[in-house]
């Protein structure tokens, strides 16, 4: 962990230049994707088959994943994940449930009605990467608040495998995916943008992914919508303390075992705490399976901030603007109200993050890189369209039209005062 | 106006080959404003005012625009205007105010608490066009949603002039604007992402503008947020044979001045009104000062769709998914439940579009080129976050942990099992 010192403002304007480093990875890609996303426009599924046989070493025979693989995976999930999965798409249901949004109507005036509709989006595409990082969790997380605002088809898509591991089948059963086509990368973003003879296009897409379905989805956004750019995974942790190191390294290491560039900031006022995570972080390592990959993450990414005070911890992180955050202190809960910018907060000493990435029901699809400045969680509420209406008679027109012609007019839009006083005989 | 006939299935296809074009149109401005982004990031203040003597052929004093300005121009006003903008503030306003959402917070088991923080973003920047598109309209419609969202901080950009339009300067004071900085195009959004000496850096950034603003707003997309990538305005009309061709007319060539990129799209089952609108379009058009603009619009955009019945328009037009939607029906408001994609719909023969542009209240910074498939107008949802929290007690924690380690032991994740068990002494 690499340790920053010095006023705040110091440390605020470090972290921000490293925010921007890390945001401009994210470019490296773009030739790339922008020639695999002409080409699958181009080519549709022979396009796909190509990419799986060139990226996956797969002949593709089919696209789509059959239900008869479905079914094998219930026979072969352990029961015990089985079990598992269906307690979290309780928790994440009983959740999201809560952030389904109604419309309103207000007649602000006789002969005036305003209102707001809220409609699903029709069709969605949810990106599952494939290898080490398929997740079962995330398909639950990704899918369930489609179906809570009323996705009518959510498609998911995957990279191509010898063998799908049982639970991501059984994840995207389980949670309500219509269709399942193996296809990962960019050429599977495209395809969901653009469809093929056998992939329909969609509305939105979302979901996780690495960089080149990061850089496909910020390609194709504007013709789809997508969810957010999702970055490398990243914790902070505001500890005071009665904080217990052994859980706080836990904690950091359980974050930066996703990958090498996952980022594991702790924040604390105190010297002593932070090198008892230190060393507990070097005894804990040890004995972890994905050591490899944890050590350089922590080395590269790992930071412990010293800040002056209490306002001090709470300033720069607001500014770090985490993925996850925990609050490993006394009376975590009367600190919420200094949180401005995070984008899942854990309260308290007892709950570590994971309970979140799998269990509790909050969402785990979360924004990184600094960007909970300006984003949300995945929710019920990317999922629908708020359309607006509005209804004036005759009469109401009447009683507008000198205000409305003089904003028309000094806009030096006549055709827009016209439409206006046509409707008054004035024309 | 181009009739398109046939099935719904081949007009639809045609529709879609336009959108797929119109998204296309953006690209072309990418190399210019990628070098337009590095040279502010690298130049700062410099770099902004050596682009305004290039592009604005102006020499910049200062880049603030000062108080004396503002207090100049609400001496210069007319009072009309200023009463208008009054009186559309109100509207907007007390529209707005219905956007305003709460968090939530459960406890679905002892020991269990979760819920929901909204926080207003802190900073955001507000484009506002220059030139013969300078909107005062479009000022309210950006800063009241901010304000009311409770963002702290409002900095508005708008390219420099000699002479400022007063009502741009007054409608920035009323709706709450903290700063107007002149600096416009692609250099003023780069300016807004990265800070200058003397522009505050923003977390995100709102407003409509020319391709090369577009175009910088989605590379800049990430770092900070955007509302949207906004192509040409649309209009879309379904009309049954209650509808008046005078006002159909009047509100199809409405949109048309505004650009001769804009599109208007009519769709209707009576040939015999379609005709009846050409010839209104071909009278009205004679009469338009910006009649140039508006006959090359209607010339290459406007469309006349034939559907084959009442259900076909609809399924057209959502498909179409314009920013605006005139129901020109007798019963308008009984069609409201058929309508999916829309930023926002008039309902009625007396609802002409400009009533929602300057005036009833809903937003019209709407979604374009069928983006209202999965977007929204703006609102005040746009100005804020949605933090989770998640607390689980130590007894919470002890009963799922079968549970979340059966998870994580299923995605290799052993470092997120030892967070739990380190919880529950086990490690």
């Amino acid at each position: 962990m690499k340790r920053l010192s010095g006023t705040n403002a110091e440390i605020a304007e470090l972290l921000y230049q490293e925010q921007l480093a890390l945001a401009k990875q994210n470019d490296d890609a773009e030739a790339t994707v922008r020639q695999i996303i002409a080409a699958v426009k181009e080519g549709g599924d022979q396009a796909l088959r190509d990419y799986s046989a060139a990226f996956d070493q797969i002949a593709l025979q089919k696209l789509e994943v059959e239900e008869t693989l479905i079914e094998a995976a219930f026979a072969e999930i352990d029961p015990e994940v089985l079990t598992a999965l269906e307690h979290a798409k309780e928790n994440i249901v009983s959740y999201h449930q809560q952030q389904l949004e109604d419309g309103f109507e207000d007649q602000p005036e006789q002969g005036i009605l305003r209102g707001q509709l809220i409609r699903p989006i029709e069709r969605v595409g949810v990106y599952v990467p494939g290898g080490t990082a398929a997740y079962p969790s995330s398909v639950l997380m990704n899918v369930i608040p489609a179906k809570i605002a009323g996705v009518k088809e959510i498609i998911m898509i995957t990279p191509p495998q010898k063998h799908f591991a049982p639970a991501i089948l059984v994840a995207a059963k389980l949670s309500g995916v219509d269709k399942i086509y193996q296809v990962g990368g960019a050429q599977g973003i495209a395809a969901l943008a653009y469809g093929t003879e056998t992939i329909p296009r969609v509305d939105k897409i979302t979901g996780p992914g690495n960089i080149f379905v990061a850089t496909a989805k910020k390609q194709v956004y504007g013709l789809v919508g997508i969810d957010m750019i999702a970055g490398p995974s990243e914790i902070g942790i505001i500890a005071d303390s009665s904080a217990n190191p052994k859980y706080l390294a836990a904690d950091l290491l359980s974050q930066a075992e996703h990958d090498v560039r996952a980022r594991a900031i702790l924040v604390t006022t105190s010297e002593a705490l932070a090198d008892a995570v230190e060393m507990e972080i070097e005894e804990q390592l040890q004995k972890l399976p994905r050591q490899a990959i944890a050590r350089q993450a922590v080395e590269q990414n790992g930071r412990i901030i010293i800040a002056e005070n209490t306002e001090g911890m709470f300033e720069l992180m607001n500014q770090v603007a985490p993925e996850h955050l925990e609050l490993a202190m006394a009376d975590a809960y009367d600190y919420l109200e200094k949180i401005n910018n995070a984008g899942s907060v854990f309260l308290g000493h007892y709950t570590s993050e994971p309970i979140g990435d799998y269990y509790a029901g909050a969402n785990h699809v979360l924004p990184t890189t600094a960007t909970s400045r300006f984003s949300s969680a995945l929710g019920v509420h990317d999922f629908i369209k708020r359309i607006q209406y509005t209804q004036y008679s005759q009469e109401a027109v009447k009683a507008a039209e000198k205000d409305i012609t003089a904003l028309a007019y000094a806009e030096g839009l006549q055709g827009h005062a016209k439409a206006i006083e046509v409707r008054n005989d004035r024309s």
